[in-house]
């Protein structure tokens, strides 16, 4: 298995709250990310449909990696905005990081989550490398 | 007990997403509402802070429910941004949310999450009433 | 000429702000707009490089044609955020903007602003459709 | 005059752009600087409000002077996000930025824009200091 993939998975497995929600890393090369993240009952929202919290981890999630591939993997997510365009009601849900700009201490990220092929939030936000 | 409170609190009790992570509704009012959640172990990243995703959270709902106490109890979050500007270490996370403006169909809020007395993230966001 | 280039251009034209600066349509077709603007002294802040201020309203208006080109011409921009990249430099920067999720009232859209072929900026943000 | 004052003054007028749209500093203190603009008709869009991108150049000014009243002269504004939240039509803006959290290189700031008193727009954004 590719090392990079390897290490950026052992990371998303250091942290409780990604296996408390279940997430899992599908992709991981330089600029880009991609998690996945079967939704449960216990991930909704009054109406059924996916926790805004829930598709606002994951852009999070994805920026935050899609920066480390380029940054390295000591990265502090600075902000993030995510624009929610649609409800998800899937079973499973996709979330694709891309770096669009790095410099030595910041990159900026753009991140999509989809539901099946449904686009359901946008995000856009800033990394810094740590220390 | 306030009636609006208690509708509030309901609807809080109806996510699921909201009953996982333990959050409880401290204060609603009309343009505020305040919340908070106690930090267990499975809300955190690698490093042992709250991870970015549960302050995201936090700044989305307290958020939604300040707008949701202007607008009305049907609301979708259209978008927010957090930055985050301090990791949180401690047991107890508030956020406060506050409706900054409103129309008849979409209001403006802001949120702060606090960490004991320590500021951690500040968000900004629209909600509109649904339907 | 096409039509709704011809009306995206009239409506760019009648904006006094948008002459002040010298800004040009270059592209208008159902989920993009393309807006360009020669650099002049006037555009720069304290180091030569355009004001960031300059900078924002090319996100501004390029995700409003952009989402107006799906929307139609009566379109009132909610918000956005814009990450600067990069300082721009150069001669003349070109905007690109498109629509990326839209509803019968709502739709985001994200936008890239150039310096020549270096990418300087970057948005994403909410049109509504007014009235 | 006080010195910090002056020398914010000083940064203000050395921007071509500032000067173009005839902003002055009313208020400049650790954490807190204050903006405003005279509206002139060539600061408009199509349907005689301020522009957008007015509002945006103000709250990003806002926001990087309010950082740099924390974080000193040398500043860059590396994002910020603003909500516009009625159409300004008076013949003066004011905007107030306020540092809200700032380590060694980068912070944190709000922004309000007013058209009288009427609040026409809210920004929130990351300054870095420079070098």
């Amino acid at each position: 298995m590719d090392e990079r993939f390897a290490l950026a998975e052992r990371i998303l497995r250091a942290q409780p709250f990604s296996r408390l929600l279940g997430t899992r890393l599908l992709a991981f090369r330089p600029g880009r990310a991609e998690l996945a993240l079967r939704l449960r009952p216990e991930h909704r929202q009054q109406n059924g449909f996916a926790h805004g919290g829930v598709l606002a981890y994951l852009v999070d999630n994805a920026l935050t990696f899609a920066a480390g591939s380029v940054l390295g993997p000591e990265v502090l997510t600075v902000e993030f905005k995510v624009n929610f365009v649609r409800p998800a009601r899937g079973d499973e849900l996709r979330a694709v990081g891309e770096a669009k700009a790095a410099g030595k201490r910041l990159a900026v990220a753009r991140a999509e989550v989809y539901d099946g092929a449904t686009l359901v939030a946008l995000g856009q936000g800033t990394v810094a490398a740590a220390g």
